[in-house]
């Protein structure tokens, strides 16, 4: 196996962005990219699509993208894994390039949801869960992520407070994040008097639709330290894991498998530990989301979510730095663009550009992008030479 | 880079399967592979669907198919490039096969399309052209074709009869094929004297949406010399291009560039010409998209596609036979599963399997798949040793 390295990132706004169309979005974030690589497209010999087709007007997204940013003839495909698409695309563009296939790769996680009204969306999302057994009957994203934090609180003690410090951190983080949906910071006391969603759950426990792109340019290992010299960031362990879909037949509600599963896979191949994350991006979908991956990567033990955010390990200067970029929860979560937008964050931290959000010392990163439920976990572990 | 080798292969009957839903399907082609392989499904290292998400009221369909096989925790993706998405299946599984991520992967194409009425499927399918300079306009996939057989009879001097005779022949093929939905001979008058749908095309001019699935076990070399002996077909040659979304913007109408281009990368890469292709399965969605085939592949110089079908050089007998199995015309085209199934009867040819419709001699076989109207086209080398 050859290192592949990450010699270019872009990212959008995230937000309503009714200015551009999904190919709009995404050539913002490519341009960058490419400017941040200070690179020739024509180095570029195939991208990847990382997006959920169906919330799109325009479909076969990949083809339209590939016209659109002038990639046209080269090869291109799209992942779907709902909200790790993203993710998928990475972890296919990594097999690409170590397959000699490809040498360098775009990658695009890149979605459009404000067009659609917020009953398309939930109908949408409904069929991301078990249609037959279980969102046929009424279950929503907010529903099965309210279970998790009602079994969590019984099993574990945590408390309605550790949920909300969660947001609070976040929307810490994210205001001074240029690219976030959400640049302010909040109270426990806002959110908790923000309306409820689904007990435990109030609306500043859940993240936010969004529309946005992220890109991220991979190269073989000497090309990228060709193109990328000392600036690249290497994508050295990946790990991905399914777990059921229906949440009636997993064995407990307090953890997703797949998590477990994909963070043992990356931690091995990168040859670390959970000890040695110096900074990590996780998929907080809702506040319960971050806690329980808190556990799962093994940042803190089982159980011990709550007080892990309550003593603050997850801020900068804590054990481990947890979405120091505002998360999803204020960055906004375009789903296909979100493990892109993750990456991003790890990257520049790893490079050491993240200003007063810069987590000191960052030498390994981590993302964690969950797909649905948790029927799919993508975790990617980045380090800097 | 090593050999990979397609070990186990499996078909479902395609058609309107009421009986099953897309999952069923999966699992009746997946089942079918193992049998063929003989072997045990813990061998199984990843899988790979091909589809297009948003035909299935149940969406996450890797997630729901991977439950459904037995196959977590085990990682999964899926793939998206409208008609082609089979293909592309094929490809990146091939890529994580070469890349050592994977040892062993299942492919898996399906699609399930008879659910949604035919109004439902224009429109879907509408949106896989340009949405907002073409389809937006009224242009629907029938009608390209036409114009591209319209601009083939007025340059090459193309007849009615000899487009006729590509559905006849695909027909006739199909009447000894269990797995295809129209297993009946037709005749000239029979086609030409079907209500027209877009000048020249008529009713017998198109193939038909079906439901169905088919899967391929890939494995890398010393694997697939261990599990599939002999029997083995190796995926020496893969090529995948895009071109212009926009029909607008194509320099030509009469060809499909990325068939060219793909159909070179794959040549190439496998060490073969056009000549050394003893049996191919092509994208005849559209008896005018097969007879562009024969030319964009180099079965027969540009323009005569025409006379290439009336000296009936792609039937058996002749110099290269051509969708022996009914293509997508006579087996029906589900559009996620097509480029699965047009391997499974490469397979099956190569390895002499085919009984009545066995071509003789078959050692290297061609399968070209396109997406949408060409922006995607994926063309893969097939041999036997």
């Amino acid at each position: 196996m050859t290192r592949v390295g990450i010699i270019g990132i872009g990212h959008t706004v995230f937000g309503r962005r009714s200015d551009a169309t999904v190919q709009e979005l995404a050539y913002e974030a490519y341009r960058d990219a490419l400017t941040d690589a200070k690179m020739d497209p024509e180095f570029i010999d195939a991208s990847v699509i990382g997006s959920v087709p169906e919330y799109h007007k325009q479909r076969s997204l990949a083809g339209v993208i590939q016209e659109y940013l002038g990639l046209n003839p080269r090869p291109t495909w799209l992942t779907e894994v709902a909200c790790a698409s993203g993710s998928a695309a990475l972890r296919t563009a990594w097999m690409s390039i170590n397959s000699g296939m490809h040498e360098v790769v775009a990658v695009i996680g890149c979605q459009k949801m404000t067009e659609l009204t917020t009953a398309e969306i939930l109908a949408l999302m409904g069929r991301v869960g078990d249609v037959q057994w279980e969102s046929g009957f009424g279950t929503t994203f907010p529903g099965y992520y309210a279970m998790f934090a009602q079994r969590h609180c019984h099993e574990y003690g945590t408390t309605k407070d550790q949920l909300t410090a969660v947001a609070v951190k976040n929307h810490f983080y994210g205001a001074s994040n240029p690219k976030a949906l959400f640049q302010k910071e909040i109270t426990v006391q806002k959110a908790q008097e923000s309306d409820p969603v689904a007990s435990p759950l109030n609306v500043y426990d859940c993240c936010a639709n969004a529309d946005g792109a992220a890109v991220m340019i991979l190269a073989a290992e000497g090309k990228a330290r060709e193109i990328g010299g000392d600036r690249t960031v290497w994508l050295d362990g990946l790990g991905c894991a399914t777990a059921s879909m229906s949440v009636l037949r997993r064995p407990e509600l307090t953890s997703l498998p797949s998590a477990r599963d994909a963070a043992e896979q990356a931690y091995k191949m990168a040859g670390v530990t959970a000890a040695d994350i110096k900074v990590a991006e996780v998929h907080d979908c809702f506040t319960i989301a971050e806690l329980m991956a808190y556990e799962d990567l093994g940042f803190c033990p089982k159980g011990q979510g709550g007080p892990f955010i309550e003593e603050r390990q997850s801020y900068i200067g804590g054990s481990t730095p947890v979405n120091v970029d505002g998360g999803l929860k204020s960055k906004g979560h375009p789903i296909g663009a979100t493990g892109v937008s993750m990456t991003y964050e790890i990257v520049s931290q790893l490079r050491g550009e993240c200003g007063p959000r810069q987590v000191p010392d960052a030498d390994i990163g981590l993302t964690h992008n969950v797909g649905g439920i948790g029927q799919y976990c993508f975790v990617h572990v980045l380090r800097r030479d």
